[in-house]
């Protein structure tokens, strides 16, 4: 049996290929952690991938900023149909569709049973926390592809009640994957709620999908800044106020949409903050051309009340070998915390527990409480024009791209 | 300067009547404890009442359930112009529009400090807690008048941040008080959340806001339940599905709604339950005519899946003098507490502590994320009319009563 | 291979019987659901029993008060040795020391991925939730044996650091498999934490542990309630106050003991009280050797302050055959909820999800931040001298017994 | 009436002078925010100083690390007797001991009623929060003085319910107005609960403190470093274990402590960490003797495991003039955050909101659960040698100077 799938090629060059079928063991392969060579997932299923989404940090991938190896298929934003199960698997059965959360998770460790499946201690032995299709992960092979296998099934999938309604709100639910809950996480763990006033910075689809979460969670006013106005436009489509950084520090533009209502005495701030961005930020103003890594965070603290929370969703790496200086190259930021210590902010980073949110936000879609395909403006593609997919989304196309590898996706 | 306000005259009596200016002063009269008598109140404002709305809460006095004395001056839920402030007032000023919880608190003791304001230890010498115009609260002077006096003004007061943006609004607006933050409250100890399946007992206008609320926090599906098919369809008319108890036991409706995308194994049953009817209940099915003061909270634990959680905002009374038996005259219910420990259930009761949800629920307001006004349908009546409000309240009717005594109100 | 149990043979009687060695399914027999007949379980392990305690809940079994069928082997509270692990076992080892949560969960459905483990939706076909050696719990077979199978073993178990450690620890870390933790549960949930004065009712080895893990959670005040003298003493030897309730209700011993430091205005009253007794409470007072099921919590909300959290590790159930009344035997209680409502008091029930804290306790007791075994008087017997633990337990000693099956335990 | 005081004279200069007697009136003098002069406090109260602490944030005006102006009344750690009261006081009472709050709050603003009182956006001209004695927070004349004005005391104070009791333990006590709730704070914000791993990053009193919370939380291995031995001495002497990072990084030490209880898979590392050092960091090793204001943070990214928790009380500023870089000087720091967000860090920082703990402290100091004044090795000196004090601290000594100008505190 064949399986088709997405490969990076090289910086700049992702290909289709075709790629061994998928089995219940890790196999050796590029970006295949050694240790991992050989395990066996009885506990695994083997999906028909239904969608498959391009993520902004593949893209990170395909730009040349990371040390992913040629030959890696890639895809942590899975949604799939059982096809097959694993010997151990209990409860997933044949026929469902499901969705996978991008981060792979054992279910037996104590971050795992602490709901912190972001930093499982048992899937990548690099260091906690793993993903399909990515560099330095481990080495589970990716999703965009025709077939793929998910291990620890029972645990990591969320199955879909009805199949037709599934298919029918198809595009919606692939964003339960990765960029829904990384949103909502983002939102979350910056303490948006009723009422909030809300910055998220970056119009990229896991901006968007913060922006939706925040309404979702009942923010008041939801500002997003991006340097891309196609992509602010989209953020307007549904509501949100917007703020093009390319014009200078949002600092200004903010407390002007927030005027006579903003909660704080003194300036106008918000209450909470999203940096939906991550370590390849530009700057702002007349350095919107400039790769800034520490911008969107300093900025952040300049816009958010004291007693605010700041929500890090957007990926900062450990290593970026493109980066702009020697701090950057090893993942360090001038960051002024002083600031941040004045106005008590507190911080929250990392991957999102993708397990912790996707059920809720699963029903919420069902039951028609929020878009998130209408706002991130989901784009299903057939799996051959994945490359074109990536290429557009690099230049800034204001898309999520959905790969549709079988056709199932309705129009 | 005169003060016309809407007085208990015993069972099934309330009058307009002439009543003293307020000072800053607690004086007695009818319904005031003796140790608050003389209390002076230097951190008080005096309101110009903008809106007064008339509560289930006060029908219990009304229907003569309680011990309240004629020449009660009623209304604890108050939206004000401040027209004077006292000397040991600071922030708030003069043409303010501001809205004043019911709970009285002095935002100086322990509770007040922990934001347990339902709880207030020093506003009421008979017990923690206290209300304008209400029974054994201490005998501070209701709010359905043109003028009232609020104490500790600086700390419980939430100020509008803009008159005419206020006054637009005020019909949304005035549920601030009280009914919108008490049925919030009921969903948020429920623990409702995105996504989340919630039944709420009660289609009067604490329960209309607690749907109301449920949808802010994102809830999937909202059931409402009730005997009064008038009352239903104003839940209905936003998005609400219903259950007429008067049918029988709701879970067989309830499983019926849920349908397939139900998140337990097994019956299909609701995450949260919130219990906005309290110690008056009525029996479900063929006892809907009689008063059955467990039946509620017994068929909650019924509907909640295990794990669930129960807020009860509605009112549970420590001494019922019309009770229908001698456990009800104490306060006293027959619970299956065995099926909500199996179970696992939670349960949080109590007044709301209004001060710490209005804000962010104004916020909601003002950026339009919320129709409450419409959802309970508000109906400003002039003060003279007070009297007719209480009697077709009484009656059922689907409405939420405002009063106007200064017609300031825009139609 | 042999395996040698306790065995339930009718009201009032254990006896050890040979019963058959553990497998890989479960297999028919008293008390086993007919759903779960033939259920294979390869995720399971097969313990060398090292403890086995003796719970309070059992007696309720014992007592002849539940429907437990002649022949069940008791017993839930393990601690064992790992000596065979399933096929599908991937991080327990043999050899390994593990502790045994009592509530049998899969580590699967919603509910454990929420950390809901004791409203396990798989385990048990009857209703959420299971035990091993239990009534209505699916038909899991009990540890007071030699040997005994647990499912879903990577998930469920503890595994101890160091295998010299834990067993120089063993009747500290013994008590990790319910009493302890169900003990903090009660007290987390009651809101037990640093300076809070807390009472618990019952000194029976639950109440003790709660009163351990109230001192743990940085408890100013702990007073101990029950009518056993002998029972008091071991409380009062580790620092906690304590109230025999035959004299009559608690409330004025307890404003004694708190004095002048009590923190509300006005009666002395506790932050936080824990309901270590159960559905089988007496009264107090005169009433104390009349079974008095409402007793417990009735005079929880009266001895708590307003605002206070209330934790109910205390067994309550949805049927009693022995029941005083008809209430009782369908688990209904009288309680005062409007006392309870009128000072916002919040119950939170049911079994304590040992998961969610057992990691944290036997850090705690491995750097001897606590003495649980001291506190609670464990007292290690032979497997042969169950019946006389079972019996003297029942009349009351203040101990907690600590089956050896094996001579493990050093002396 | 006299008033003698610590005043700020310029760089390492501190002398006791004659100053005015307080009043209810902010009067013009140095370091007062223009905007604060002349208003008025009618809510405050006029206290005898009982106690009033040197402070390590004290040391960084008294370095001349800060632009506070000569002339300046230091002191924000106060204990004190009410000796008068202004007349919007109405719970506060002559002759009661309390404990002030470092952080001025106004109990009226938003942040106050969000119980975030270290941030009040009413009591500091220049941004949210303040302190007594402090340069850039307002103008509060601060309590290393003989006696001193409190405003808002209705809302600040915290009463000691005996006064002889108080007295008794008055050097635990004194520990309640600063560092003590901050090194409970760091914990807890850093999610130190029942069997932690906690790092701490100095041993200074904050530190010492942290490690005490600590202990009170129910950690089970508290390791605290410095490059001070006689301050890790003190650590050691209740129970603390110690690393000396002028040895070097102290990852290692940390993980031969940690030994085979680690909970980690792979590296030991610990739960939770705490930064009780701040901006005037030095680097570690070889680096031990030079300014390295990024060093602690760091290292505690690289100490603590994934998915832990990292609090953040020592004080970072907005702005250093003696800064060793540029960045340095704008309160920027070049972090590591692609190392903590591969790990799921979570960062709380800023000034102790103090009102959230120092009741539940108080009610550990009275009931003897934690040892507070022994574990920072309280000093009590005579107000004359407050400038031994000063030197004596910054030279390092192991000592929590306690001033006590009318010597009250029993030897």
């Amino acid at each position: 049996m064949g399986n088709r799938a997405v490969v990076y090629q090289g910086p700049g060059r992702v290909e289709i290929r075709d790629v061994e079928y998928p089995s219940y063991e890790v196999k050796d392969g590029p970006g295949v952690n050694k240790m991992n060579v050989g395990r066996r997932t009885p506990h695994g299923v083997i999906l028909k991938t239904v969608t498959s989404n391009i993520c902004g940090s593949d893209q990170h991938m395909v730009r040349g900023r990371t040390t992913a190896p040629e030959g890696l298929v890639l895809g942590h934003e899975i949604t799939g149909e059982v096809i097959d199960v694993g010997p151990d698997v209990e409860f997933v059965k044949t026929g469902d569709i499901v969705s996978v959360p991008f981060n792979i998770s054992c279910g037996r460790c104590r971050n795992c049973k602490e709901r912190k499946t972001g930093v499982c201690l048992n899937v990548n032995p690099d260091r906690p926390g793993s993903a399909y299709g990515y560099v330095d992960m481990g080495g589970w092979v990716g999703g965009q592809a025709e077939y793929v296998m998910v291990p620890y099934a029972d645990w990591n999938l969320l199955r879909f009640p009805d199949r037709d309604q599934a298919l029918a709100k198809i595009l919606d639910l692939t964003m339960l994957s990765d960029i829904f809950p990384t949103g909502y996480h983002g939102c979350v763990s910056a303490g948006v709620t009723t009422g909030s006033t809300v910055y998220i910075a970056g119009a990229g689809p896991v901006g968007l999908a913060a922006a939706s979460s925040a309404f979702l969670l009942g923010a008041a006013v939801v500002i997003v800044g991006d340097l891309n106005e196609e992509r602010l436009a989209q953020a307007r489509s549904f509501g949100c106020e917007t703020v093009n950084v390319a014009q200078g520090e949002p600092a200004d533009q903010v407390q002007q949409i927030l005027g006579p209502s903003a909660p704080a005495i003194g300036q106008p701030l918000v209450d909470c903050a999203v940096d939906a961005v991550g370590f390849e930020a530009r700057g702002h103003g007349r350095d919107a051309q400039t790769e800034k890594p520490a911008t969107v965070l300093n900025s952040l603290m300049d816009l958010t009340r004291a007693g605010g929370g700041i929500g890090i969703p957007g990926l900062y790496v450990t290593g970026d070998p493109g980066g702009v200086d020697d701090d950057a190259k090893v993942g360090s930021l001038s960051l002024r915390l002083g600031l941040g210590w004045a106005k008590s902010h507190s911080f929250v980073t990392g991957q999102c527990p993708v397990m912790k949110y996707h059920h809720g936000l699963m029903m919420a879609i069902l039951h028609d409480r929020v878009q998130i395909a209408k706002n991130v403006n989901a784009t299903p593609i057939p799996l051959d024009d994945a490359p074109r997919g990536y290429t557009e989304f690099d230049q800034g196309a204001a898309r999520k791209y959905v790969l549709d590898p079988h056709g199932m996706v309705r129009k």
